[in-house]
């Protein structure tokens, strides 16, 4: 009988995963080293303390059934630590081994048979050439752990400037990846069961902005075929990966009509918030059916949607507008309580739901509406 | 600007209102005198204390923009003193007087051109005679004050019985309704803003068991046209209250086809759940939306829904069968973190999703569900 859940990171992902988790009646106690975080603020109880702190990490596994988390950028240690001493922790520490680091994930996916984009590791500056020789250029040079929201990642056009950037790393191991000339960016949200069973969200069509991602239009305006080979892969790679929970596979359409496999994220992600307010059940519930051995639920959409990014601009910690923005009954609105809206940080989100076709007249009133909020 | 919510009273109504509100990124405080309250358990904080407590009651207004309530049967004078104290509570304590008092509700109903039940006052055994005679037998006898889920409240069918409950009664000013032989009960969600907007949603229809509402359908299954009429007398009460905030209108449909206002309630209430899972912005948005002073969103339905109420039975406080209940995609499960589930104890409801007409068989499988759950 799973009564609580622990969750390691207490940002608007845990967040948004606790305010399903407590409607469906579970206690939800988060472990992150920021007091009153996103998710400490909606949880029933938040442990402070860092990520790597086992004293800590070991409370939440007493005091859970079961523990998982919000980002995998978290310390695998600790993790492995948790299991050692017989707590379960979902996605398993093997799941966050292969995703926290782009080589293995990359050799990984290859490993599935599916393609992903031209790769290569750098791990001295000597290898600079033999890598831009292989991927070709201009290249994207990425740390391969950390890094999320566009940091730690270079655009490269030279061996010089992939030497650079290797400099400019303090010699933290780096891939080099061809940069891709792709028609647009997707994502495919799933979930699989303990008992194998994997279900996946309608594809979505992402659209960044210097790394971070602005907007989601779900279902993507891709030909059908494409979405369910699109669907296919991330099947593939979840049962692959054994994961119990929700990912994220992100995808590059290339302008010659191919998919490539760019990232896996082992947890609900940005580009799958569109699933809270037209379905019925979302990618936040799906994880916690999951986790909780509870049946996935076959997703069905509502309406479309199209979800926008709010970020704060560094101008003021108030969001203003909401009410002009809420005068559109097509608009949902969330709200991260963050208290400093620094510049380019994910605030809050809002989807708009979409009944026809998301043509370029429906993105021209979601980037009008999201030009109706401001920060004072 | 409003950053922090007030909320008097911590059970499932101001659970699922906080939910809401903190999706969209306010703080909430609760006051509810029983620690670890269903709402003190979402909220981010919890003032435990009495609904008299004018100490407390004092800090929750000052310690929050808006006040608002849960339920109506809390203390009017604590409300009186935070409007004198100049916080703002919403719905106001004039809306509170009217809709706490059956006999001002029903006489105000009235007021307004809308039929209600034959009714009559009790204030002494002397009045027992007349009170029948204006009313005809069988009927009800109620509390004029407090009272909830079919508790401070006889049928009788003489004179004598009404006498003997005002005995039982000790005292309490009662009121006396005529026993209506409906063809159906029928309820209307609707909220009036600040600028006097009001929004209705489609009339639901439900069943009691016992008192305690078990089952809401939504759309109700009645003429188009008796439905506009019903909503437009929900229109009709809210305009003359002048509240500002969600509320209930509950009706019965006569066997002659005639509309008659049974009760108001000035909140959310448990025949409006159907709207979180149905449509875009539930009855709980609305609330917020109003009280806040956004702009309320026009109700649309993404399908019909089925409301079972998850009543403890006595047996344990464990709910056993999710696993069961959930294999069905169309149900959307709701758990309020009561810690005893009490026999008849509202302790959860789920929606079963329709998108065909709500037939019998559709019922008799949300019925099915039901039977499903268990308590361990």
């Amino acid at each position: 009988m799973i009564e609580t859940l622990g969750v390691i990171g207490g940002g608007q992902l845990g967040r948004m995963l606790t305010l399903v988790a407590k409607r469906m009646g579970y206690r939800v106690i988060v472990l992150d080293p920021q007091e009153h975080s996103p998710c400490g603020q909606v949880a029933d109880e938040q442990i402070v303390a860092a990520y790597d702190d086992r004293a800590a990490i070991e409370e939440l596994g007493h005091r859970s059934e079961i523990v998982t988390y919000e980002f995998e950028n978290i310390d695998i240690g600790s993790v492995e630590h948790l299991e050692r001493c017989g707590h379960r922790v979902t996605p398993s520490s093997g799941v966050l081994r292969i995703t926290q680091d782009r080589l293995l994930e990359k050799t990984f996916v290859r490993g599935c048979g599916i393609a992903t984009t031209e790769f290569a590791a750098i791990s001295s500056a000597l290898d600079a050439e033999a890598a831009a020789a292989r991927t070709g250029l201009p290249a994207i040079v990425k740390t391969i752990r950390g890094g999320y929201d566009g940091k730690g990642q270079w655009r490269v056009d030279s061996v010089e400037a992939v030497r650079r950037a290797f400099e400019e790393a303090r010699g933290a191991p780096l891939i080099l990846e061809r940069e891709v000339d792709f028609a647009c960016e997707l994502s495919v949200i799933a979930a699989r069961g303990g008992d194998g069973v994997i279900v996946a969200f309608p594809v979505a069509e992402n659209a960044h902005d210097n790394g971070i991602l602005a907007r989601t239009i779900a279902p993507a305006r891709i030909e059908p075929n494409l979405a369910v080979r699109a669907q296919e892969m991330a099947s593939a790679i979840g049962r692959g990966l054994g994961i119990v929970g929700t990912y994220c596979v992100e995808l590059f359409l290339t302008r010659g009509g191919e998919l490539l496999v760019n990232e896996i994220a082992p947890r609900p992600h940005n580009s799958g918030h569109f699933t809270i307010d037209t379905t019925p059940c979302s990618q936040y519930e799906q994880h916690v059916r999951a986790i909780c051995s509870l049946p996935l639920s076959p997703p069905r959409m509502f309406c479309g949607g199209v979800m926008m990014n709010i970020l704060g601009d560094g101008n003021g910690n108030h969001l203003a507008g909401t009410e002009a923005l809420l005068a559109d009954p097509t608009i949902v609105l969330h709200v991260y309580g963050k208290r400093h809206a620094v510049a380019r940080r994910k605030m809050g989100h809002f989807t708009m739901l979409v009944d026809g076709p998301i043509d370029d007249a429906v993105l021209a009133l979601a980037s009008c509406a999201l030009g109706k909020l401001s920060w004072r």
